[in-house]
C-alpha cells in the first residue's frame, strides 16, 4: 500500500517521535501495549460465548498484517493506508483520554487472521453531567465467516461495553433491511428522528 | 452546581496535574490557550457575516461563567457540572490529537454572554484512507435571541468547517419538522438509512 497517505488538516499534529515517547499521556492500562485498549475490558461477562477456534479482542497494532483492512474493505472504501499512516491512526486512537475508540475484532486462532470487526466510539459531552454517548460503527464480518452469527456476537459485545462505559445512549445507522437485525440488541428506530447527511467525497455511501 | 459530578468509567483517567502541565500533548495552536481550539480556524471565510454586536468564536474555558451551560440546558439535560468537571472535560477535548471537538459559540459582545452554540465532532477512522467523518451536535440558540437566524449562522459555520477539516461526510440527527431547515445547508435525508438508538438513562430524548 504505497504511496503514503496521511490525513491532513490544519489542526492535525504529529508530535516529535522522541517527545511523544516521553510525554504523550497514554492511559495507564494501555501504556506500552500494542492493543488499542486494555484487553481486560473485554472480560467474559462483556464478550459472552465465543465459538471454538475464535476469540474477541481489542484491535492490535499488528492487525495491519492480519487482514483487518481487508475485512473493512468488504464494508466500504478503505483507500490506501501505508504502515506509517496505520500506526499514526492507531496510536492517536490509543492515546485518547478519556478513551474514545473501542475497535473490537474477532480473531481466528489457527490462522491468527482477523475475520470480523466492530467499533464503539464514544463522544464526550458537556451535557448529561459531562457524560458520553456511544456509537456503533463499521461492523463487518469476513465473507468466509458469514452465517456463524459473528455479527450478533460483535453487536452483543458492543452494547454491553457501551453500558459498562456508562454512556447515556448508544446509536447506529443502518439500512432498512437491517432494522430487525439490530432490534434484537435493544435498538429501536427513533420515531420522528431522522438521519441527515451530506458527502464530500463524491462517491461513497458510508 | 454542587456536589461534584464526574463521569467515571474504567478507562477514564485523570493525569497528575503537574505532569499534565509538563507533558500532555496540546496542539501547538492551542498550547497555553483558553480557547478549545485555535481561534484562527474561524477565519472570515468560515464564519461569514455575523450581525453587529455578536461574534462567533471557539468555546473558552471561562464560558462556564458566561451562560454556555444555560444555553445548552435549553436543548437537553445538562445535569450538574461543577467547575472541576467542566475544566476536565474542556481540557480533555482541547488535548485531542488530531483535534476532535469544535464547539463554536455566539457571544453577545456587550454582555459577553454566550447566546448560541453548536458542535462539530470528528470521528477519526481507518476507512477512507484513515479519514474522518463529521457530526453536528448540540445546536442551540438562547431563547432571547431566537428569530435572528443565529441557528443558520452556526450551521453555515459548521458545514464550512467540516469541509475545511477534510471530512468525507458530515451528518446530524434531527426531528421531522427540522428537515427543511437543515436541507438549506446541503443535508439530505439518507434514503434507506435509519437512525436507531437505545437509551440507558431512562428519561432523556437527546
Amino acid at each position: 500500500m504505497v504511496p503514503p497517505v496521511f490525513t491532513s488538516s490544519p489542526t492535525e499534529y504529529r508530535p516529535d517521535e522522541n517527545s511523544e515517547e516521553e510525554c504523550a499521556p497514554i492511559t495507564p492500562t494501555t501504556k506500552g501495549s500494542s492493543f488499542l485498549f486494555d484487553s481486560s475490558i473485554l472480560a467474559d461477562e462483556i464478550v459472552g460465548h465465543v465459538p471454538n477456534g475464535l476469540r474477541v479482542r481489542p484491535l492490535h497494532i499488528d492487525d495491519y498484517d492480519k487482514g483487518f483492512l481487508h475485512v473493512l474493505s468488504q464494508l466500504t472504501s478503505v483507500g490506501e493506508i501505508d504502515r506509517s499512516s496505520w500506526e499514526w491512526r492507531f496510536r492517536s486512537m490509543q492515546r485518547t483520554i478519556p478513551s474514545t475508540y473501542f475497535v473490537c475484532v474477532v480473531e481466528e486462532l489457527d490462522s491468527t487472521r482477523v475475520v470480523g470487526a466492530a467499533t464503539l466510539v464514544l463522544e464526550w459531552k458537556f451535557i448529561h453531567s459531562a457524560g458520553s454517548r456511544g456509537r456503533v460503527e463499521d461492523v463487518v464480518v469476513d465473507e468466509s465467516m458469514r452465517g456463524k452469527k459473528l455479527g450478533v456476537l460483535l453487536n452483543d459485545v458492543l452494547v454491553r461495553l457501551a453500558k459498562q462505559m456508562g454512556v447515556y445512549k448508544v446509536s447506529l445507522e443502518c439500512n432498512d433491511k437491517l432494522i430487525p437485525f439490530y432490534e434484537q440488541f435493544g435498538y429501536k428506530k427513533d420515531a420522528g428522528n431522522n438521519f441527515l447527511v451530506q458527502r464530500f467525497d463524491g462517491h461513497s455511501k458510508m
